[in-house]
C-alpha cells in the first residue's frame, strides 16, 4: 500500500501515543516519532516508527516557557503552577521544526489554538478510541505495552517543572493518595528538620543565580539552577498540591508536584512586592490572571501580547532574596535590592519631607468626598 | 476649664492611643475610651479615661468581616490575608454606636474612607507627634507606660484573625525573626509529625461546621469553629508569612500569622474550584483582587458593591472538604459536594452523550480561526 | 413513513429556516414552526408546517433583554448595541416553552451555550448546506420562495431594538450602502432641522417614562416608550452604524440601526454619571465589558452572574434627563436627580466644610509617594 | 526685600494664574511666567513677570499626548475625550525644562502625581483663595484684569484637542448652553447638507495621512492633519458633548468640544476592529479603561506601563478608512487594510477549509459543558 505521506507524531511513550502510532501505520502513514525530552524520567521503548527523533529541549523549556510563567506568578485557580500546560507548546514548536526539516505532511501534537489541519487530524485519531477502556482493548489486541501497570494504577505526567498523577484509583476525589506515590518530593513528615537556606538573585524578574548558604553551592545557568532547586525542594517536600482539573480531556483529579517552581514562585513574589510600584503591581495582577488562563487553554495572539506586557512590568524586579526551605514550606526571612521601594518609604515615615501626617488628612478627605454607600 | 465636649477614643492599649488619650484630656476633652476586643490577648491598664467601654466584638468580627474575606479569597499582593485591615472597620462601626449612645461630639478611630470630621480630628492628633521617637519622648514626660518593652523590641498587632510583629529590630528586612517571636503558631520543626485531619463544611461559601476526624470534636458556630481552627493550625505551625508592608503609616516589614484564616483560605478555595463554573470563577477572581485592594485601603461604596457581587458568586460553594494539617502545611486530600461540577464532567469524559471527542475539533478550529500573532 | 418525532423550529421566514423546514419534513419529522415576533415587520408566508405558532414577545424582549443591556451600557467593540444577539435568547426561551407544552422531541434554534442535543441537531442541518449559493440551489429545486429578492441584494435582520443589513453587495467593505437602504431611520441630510426634546425618567437604571416637551406626549410602559423612541429617533436619523462583524457564521459586514437603543444608551449614561459613585462606576465598566462579550457569544452562568452584579450597581441610577434629538445626534442639555452626587460636590467646592484646598496637598503627596517611573 | 528665589509659573492668562502671579510677587518671589501654547486662541496680556516665556508646544502635544489617547480609545466615563487632562502633563514637562534651564527654585503647575514640593506650594497658593468669588475680590483690589467678562459669563479651557466651557451660568445642570457659545464647532442645524469625505491612513494605531476625497487636499504631518481635521469637523458640527465633571477642583459641569479628536476616535476604532485579534482587543479594552482613569487623575508609573502595553497592542492597526463627516456625525462607509483579519474570515465562511459548520457543534458543546446557571 502506498504511503499517505509522513506524519511527525509527538510520541510520549504513554498509552495514547503508543496506540495512535500503531493506528497511524495501519492507516498507511509513514510515522516519524518525535520525542521531546522536557525532563521526564522515562526509559523509552522503541516505538517502531520509521524514524525516531529524541531531543532534549530542557533548556528551552526553562528559559522560554517556565521563566515567563514565574514572572507572571501564574497560579491557575490560585493553586496550580501549570507545569503540564507549559510543556505542551514547547514540544509543539520543536516538533514543527522537525516536520519542516523532514518535509512531513502532517504533525500530530497535543497543543491547542494552533493551525487547523494537524489538530483536526489529531482529534480524528482520538475519536477512534472512546475513553480509557477502549484504548486498553486496542493495545491488548495489537500487543502494545501498557505503561500504567497494575502496580501503578494511575497515569503520570512528568517534566522539569512538574509531575502529576491522575486517573485510576485517584479519580474518586474522596480517595487519598497512596503512600509512595511521590517520586519527586519527600514526605514532609520524613523531611529533614534543618532547613536549607538559599540565596536567589533576580534581574528583570528572572532568577540569575542560586547560592546555598550552607555549602556555598552556586548555580548560574537557568537549567542548572532550576534542576538544583528541584533537588533541594524535593528533599524538603516542597510543592505538592492536590487539585481538581476541570478541563476537557484532562483527568478529573490530579496530584501535582512542582518543587523548583514553588520556590521560585515565592522568591519572585517577594522581590516583586519589594521593587514594583503598588499600582503597577495591581494592573500586572490582572494581566497575570489572563496569562494564566491563556497558558491553561493554549498559546495564541493575546497570550503573546499579555506575555509582552508582563515582561515590561518586570523591569525593576531585581534583588537577592534569602529563602528558607523546611518541611514543605518556603520562607523568605530576608531580602535586599538596589531598586527597593522600601528604603525610600522607610525614610518617608521617619524624617519630615516626602510625607507629613497632615497629608493623610487630605488623602482621606478627598477619598471620602461624595462617598455614598450603595447598600 | 470647661470641656470642649466628649470624644469616643478607640483605645488599643498601645503607645499611640495611650499618648493621644492623655493629649486629648490636656486639650480639655472628656475622653470615653472604647476598647473593642477582637480577640487580642492583652491585660489592659486602666486608661484613666472618664468612661471605659470594653466590648467583645469577636463574633461580629468573624461573621461580618472575616467571612467576606474568606469568600473572596483576599490575599493582598498574593500573600497577606489582611488580618489587621479587617479589624479596623469592625471596631469603627461599634465605636460609632457608642458615640451615638453617649452623645459624643467626636469619634477617634483608625479607619479610612468614612466621614470627614472625625478623621481630620484624628489626624490632627497624629500630626502632633512626628514619628515613633517623638511619641516615646511625650510618653516619658507624662509617665505613660510603654507597651513595647526592651525585651520585646517590636510592636504587635493581634486579633482573632491575625497576629503581626513589626518595627524595632524587624525593621531591617535583612534581619530574621528572633526565636520565640511567635506566640500563636508553633515552629514547624517542633510541630507534631502526625497530622490533624479536619472535615470542614461550607454552605454559600461560608464554613458552617468543623469536625476533627481523630476525636470527633465538632464545632458549629462561626466563632467557636474559628477559634478551634486557630488552635489546631497554631499547633501545626500553619499560617506564618513574612511580608513587606508598603502602605502609609504602617511599619515597613511585618511578620504575619493567620492560622485559622490560612486553613479556611485553602478549604474554601478547594470547595469553590469544585462547585463554581470556571467562567464565573474567573470574573470573581478579578472582583476578589478589587475587594482585597479595597479592604486594604478602607471600606467605601465600591467595597459594598464588590462584596455584594462576591457573595452572589458563592451561592453554589457548598460541600465537605477533608483538610490535613501538618508541619505548617494544609492539604486537601479529599472533598465531596452535592453541587459538584466534577461528577458531571467525569461522566462526560467516559460515556458518550454530553461530550464527544470530535467536539474538541470544532472547539479548537473555531478558537484558532483568524489567530494572528502580534509578535 | 412513520414520524421521527416532532421538532419545534424557530421559523424566521428567512431563506435558511425555510429550507431547513422543508428538509426536516423530508427527513420525516413533524415540524412545529414557531415564529416569535420581536418587532420585525414582515408578512410571513404560510410555512407549510404541521402547526404554526406565531407569538408576540415584544414586551418580554424589551423588559427582560433590552433593559439589562441598556443598564450595562453594552457596546460591542465600542460601537454595536447587540440588537441581534439580544433577541436570540429571548426567542429560544419562548420556544422551549412551546416544545414542553407540545411534547416536542427536538428544538431547533439559533442560540448558543445552551444544552447540547438541540444545538448539535441544528448544526447537523446547517452542515448540509455549504454556504449561501448551496441554499439558493436547494430552495430553487424545492420551490421555496427566496426573501432576498434581486431588488434587495442583501439580508436583513430586524427586531424592536435593531435592524441590520448584511451580505450581498454589502459584503465588500469598500462598497457603500445604497440609497434607500434604511427603512427605520431617516437620512440625516433629510431629517428635520428642529430637534425633538424628550424628557426621560430613570429608576434603578431603567427608563420608566418618556415625555415629549413639544406636544406633551407621555409614555409609561416599557414597550410603548421604546416604540415611541424608535419613531422619534428614526425621524431624526439616529442610531445607524456600520461595523465589521467578526463572529462565526455571521456575515462579514453589517449596517446596524438601533434608534431607540441609541437614545436610551446616552440618556442612561448621563443619569449614571450623575448618580453613581465614580469608583463603583469603574468596576461596573469592567463588568459591562464582560457582559457585552457574553451577550455577544451567548447567555450562560457567568452572564447571569454579571447581569446580577450590574443590576446591583444601578440602584442609585434615578433621575430625569432632557434629551435633544437632531440630525442623527443625541444631546443631553440638562438633567436632575434626587440622588445626584453633583449638588453635594458643587457645595463642597464653594463653601468650606467637606473639602478644603489644603486637602488636595495630602492627596497628591500620598498618591505620589514612592512613585518610580517604569520607563 | 530680598528675593525668596525664583519660581516658574505656568501662566494661563486666566484669572487663577493672574492672581497667583501677583500674590507670588507680593510674597517676594521672582516670577518667571511660562506660557505653553497648546493651540489655545488667546491674546495674552503682559503678565508683568520678571521673564516671560511663550512657547508653542503644539507638535509635542499632538504626537506625545494626543496620539497615545487615540490609540487607547480614551473616553472618560464613556463620553469625554480628556482634552484638558492631556494638556496638563505636556505643559508640566516643558515647564520643568524651563525651570532647570533658569535654575528656578520652584515650579508652579497644575498636574498631579508629580513631585511633592511644587505641588504643595501650588496648593498653598490656592488655599489663600476660597472659591471663585474670593478670587474676583482679590483681583479687583489688585487691578488684575478678569478674562471672564460679563458678556462671557463662564470659563473657557482651550487647546488643540479640546475646548470646554464651564462655570458661570453653566453651573446649573438644568441650564442649556446659550446660543453662540461654540466658537470651534458649527451648530448642526446650520452645518452643510453635503458631507466631507476623508480618507485617513493609520500605521501602528497612529494616523499618518489625511486626504479629502473632494478636493484631494492631503496632509501628512501629525500637527497639520490634526489641525485640518479640527477645521473639517468644526464646519460640520462634530464633537460637542455636555458632561458632568466630578473631579476635585474642576467645575461641576462642562460643555466639551473635541472636533478632530472625535473623528480620529471613530476612524481608529474602525481600523482596530478590522485588524486586531478579538481577544487582544478585549484585553486592550480593559487596559484602555485603566489608561483613561490614569490620564484623568495624572501621569504616574502605572500610566507609563499601561501606555506601553497599549502601544504594543497597536502594532497591527494599519489601514485606510473612509470617513464621512456630516451634521455632527462621523460615518465609516468603507475601509481597507493589508493586515485585515476580515478577508481571511470572508474566505473561511464560503469555501471549505479553515472552517466547517460541523466545527461549531463542538465549539458549542464544549462551551456548554457543565454550565450550571447561578440563577
Amino acid at each position: 500500500m502506498s504511503s499517505k505521506g509522513s506524519v511527525v507524531l509527538a510520541y510520549s511513550g504513554g498509552l495514547d501515543t503508543s496506540c495512535i502510532l500503531v493506528w497511524l501505520k495501519e492507516q498507511g502513514y509513514d510515522v516519524i516519532a518525535y520525542l521531546a525530552n522536557t525532563g521526564q524520567k522515562e526509559d523509552f521503548q522503541e516505538p517502531g516508527a520509521k524514524n525516531v527523533f529524541i531531543e532534549d529541549v530542557s533548556r528551552e523549556f526553562v528559559e522560554e516557557f517556565i521563566w515567563p510563567a514565574i514572572r507572571s506568578s501564574t497560579l491557575y485557580e490560585d493553586r496550580y503552577l501549570l507545569g503540564t500546560s507549559l510543556a505542551r507548546p514547547c514540544i509543539a514548536c520543536k516538533q514543527v521544526e522537525v516536520a519542516q526539516r523532514e518535509g512531513a505532511k502532517y504533525v500530530y501534537h497535543g497543543t491547542m489554538g494552533k493551525g487547523n489541519d494537524q489538530v483536526r487530524f489529531e482529534l480524528t485519531c482520538y475519536s477512534l478510541f472512546k475513553g480509557h477502556n477502549d484504548l486498553m482493548e486496542y493495545s491488548k489486541q495489537r500487543g502494545i505495552p501498557i505503561p500504567a501497570t497494575p502496580k501503578n494504577p494511575w497515569n503520570m505526567d512528568e517534566n522539569l517543572m512538574h509531575i502529576s498523577y491522575e486517573a485510576g484509583i485517584l479519580e474518586n476525589p474522596k480517595n487519598q493518595a497512596p503512600p509512595g506515590l511521590y517520586t519527586k518530593t519527600q514526605d514532609q513528615a520524613k523531611a529533614p528538620n534543618i532547613p536549607d537556606i538559599l540565596e536567589i538573585e533576580f534581574r528583570k524578574g528572572v532568577s540569575m543565580k542560586v547560592t546555598n548558604i550552607k555549602d556555598s553551592a552556586t548555580l548560574q545557568t537557568a537549567l542548572e539552577l532550576f534542576m538544583y532547586l528541584n533537588k533541594v525542594a524535593g528533599k524538603h517536600g516542597v510543592g505538592t498540591v492536590i487539585v481538581e482539573n476541570r478541563f476537557i480531556g484532562m483527568k478529573s483529579r490530579g496530584i501535582h508536584g512542582a518543587p523548583a517552581g514553588t520556590i521560585l514562585y515565592h522568591a519572585h513574589l517577594d522581590t516583586k512586592a519589594f521593587t514594583v510600584d503598588r499600582e503597577v503591581h495591581k494592573i500586572k495582577q490582572s494581566l497575570g490572571l489572563k496569562f494564566t488562563e491563556l497558558v491553561y487553554t493554549g498559546f495564541c495572539p493575546e497570550c503573546e501580547f499579555v506575555r509582552h506586557c508582563i515582561t515590561k512590568s518586570q523591569e525593576r524586579v531585581e534583588g537577592k532574596v534569602q529563602v528558607s526551605v523546611l518541611k514543605g514550606q518556603v520562607y523568605i526571612p530576608g531580602r535586599e535590592s538596589p531598586l527597593s521601594l522600601y528604603n525610600e518609604e522607610l525614610v518617608s515615615m521617619n524624617v519630615q519631607g516626602d510625607y507629613e501626617p497632615i497629608d493623610a488628612t487630605g488623602f482621606i478627605n478627598i477619598n471620602s468626598l461624595n462617598k455614598v454607600t450603595t447598600k
